[in-house]
């Protein structure tokens, strides 16, 4: 592949109905196409572009990119599956894992992910991601709030999916920012100080904060982040080779959408949900 | 919630645009609806429906369910995580993971999967699902083909996502059978006496065999088997609680929307992708 540099291509901002609306613009392509194509191989500058994004203490695409996902016993496989699947195919990025005592983590139903480092030995992250849980009593507790707040101060975007943002918000960091969540517990988010907003992704900062709304929202969010971070056309393979062309059989997604007899029946098993208030263990 | 037995309900089949087309059909309530409130508690009779498709071979939706997701060191996580979040969340319905050893699996990009069962110590399941990888040498191997056959072939559902229908076509219980398969990988089914068929979701025998396409055609693939085994209030309260509302930031998920740089990319580290032939470790 040759040398691409400034060529204009095209860039598809998708409407309410899913349907793509085209526009042209100027795309830093030498550094991202490299960056797409060598997994770490760097080619030529970086454009002016990507170099008023570094200013903005954004990384440029072809800079080394570390994300550090926190794992706990009760989270949720799916949050962190989707955007772990992503950001482990994006050029020059390396995903870590990590909780409080590393090794194993026991999730929701049981399920083990292993091989988790030890928070205390990450010293420091450029992204970190809090995925959500259905017991969030570990990651509340006072040594993770503390090691999750110390990893977020330094690092240069915050980030989340699903109820991971109740975490977060609990540490400080996101007092007077705006955050997703799950659409049961978004509302929760106030309790802490962070504003919430009932959408599928929410950045704020220019990107510093970067959030998900519930579990499979987090495929959404890391593509997101994936062109932020490492530019359009590496996010759009990735999407391309995961295969993410949605077809939901049915409109039961968002409670805009659920039959009122299924939103009854989460009402009744997760009492506040359709207010946004749903009670979890950990959360008071 | 009281009793609803044999009230009618809004069934919504999705139309190509992704609308819902209304029509109102018989649905055998009580015992849907105790299943899905009680996970496990089992009220009333079944309906004559549901008498019906078990008689067909099928699981009525009171009756336990057991699934088994077969893991593998190379499969990839995304392939079994939708699917996973979306069966352990079904009333009455029991999940395991398999690998041939046992214990942890080394998937894709070091994951660590923990904790999976001996394939030799299950006796039979009610569903088997093989998902894919980036290698799949380890479950082409004569040991995993083995294990793999035996189960499938006194299995109720004989179900796949991703390239994991080439492995399940290894074993040669697909022959003449219709199954989707990743694009990349989808026409090597052929290979082995199946029957490739670009679609994200495909079924066979009246559901004896289903199949997802790649990666995050599970999820889709997980709600439609949901809505089979456990009936459609099941699969509709589990998207709903799993955020499943998908809004991707480009068109981008299928060779026929993405943009032709992007398509030549993977053709470049998948040569083959494009006329669904990829080669990939352990397939020959």
């Amino acid at each position: 592949m040759t040398d691409q540099s400034n060529k204009p291509i095209a860039d598809e901002a998708l409407d309410r109905a899913g349907h793509a609306r085209r526009s042209l613009l100027r795309f830093g392509g030498a550094a991202t196409l490299g960056a797409v194509l060598g997994g770490g191989v760097l080619l030529g500058h970086a454009s002016p572009a990507l170099a008023e994004a570094a200013s903005q203490g954004e990384l440029a695409p072809n800079e080394p990119l570390d994300i550090l996902i926190v794992n706990y016993d009760g989270g949720t496989l799916l949050d962190f599956a989707g955007p772990s699947e992503i950001f482990h195919r994006l050029p020059n990025t390396r995903v870590r894992y990590a909780s409080l005592n590393g090794g194993n983590v026991t999730l929701e139903f049981g399920v083990v992910y292993g091989n988790t480092e030890r928070l205390a030995d990450i010293e420091s992250t450029d992204l970190i991601l809090v995925p959500g849980g259905s017991d969030l009593s570990v990651p509340m507790g006072p040594e993770y709030q503390a090691q999750i707040r110390r990893l977020a101060e330094s690092a240069r975007h915050v980030t989340s999916v699903c109820n991971g943002s109740l975490v977060l918000a609990a540490t400080g960091v996101l007092k007077g920012k705006r955050s997703a969540c799950h659409w049961a517990f978004v509302n929760k988010l106030a309790e802490y100080g962070a504003i919430p907003v009932p959408d599928r992704f929410v950045e704020d900062d220019h990107g510093r904060f970067m959030s998900g709304g519930g579990v499979t929202a987090g495929i959404d969010f890391a593509l997101r982040v994936a062109e932020k971070l490492r530019g359009r056309q590496a996010a759009e393979f990735t999407q391309l080779v995961i295969e993410y062309d949605p077809a939901p059989p049915f409109h039961s997604g968002h409670p805009r959408d659920a039959r009122p007899e299924v939103l009854a029946m989460v009402d009744k098993r997760l009492p506040g949900a359709s207010k946004g208030l749903a009670r979890i263990p950990g959360v008071r």
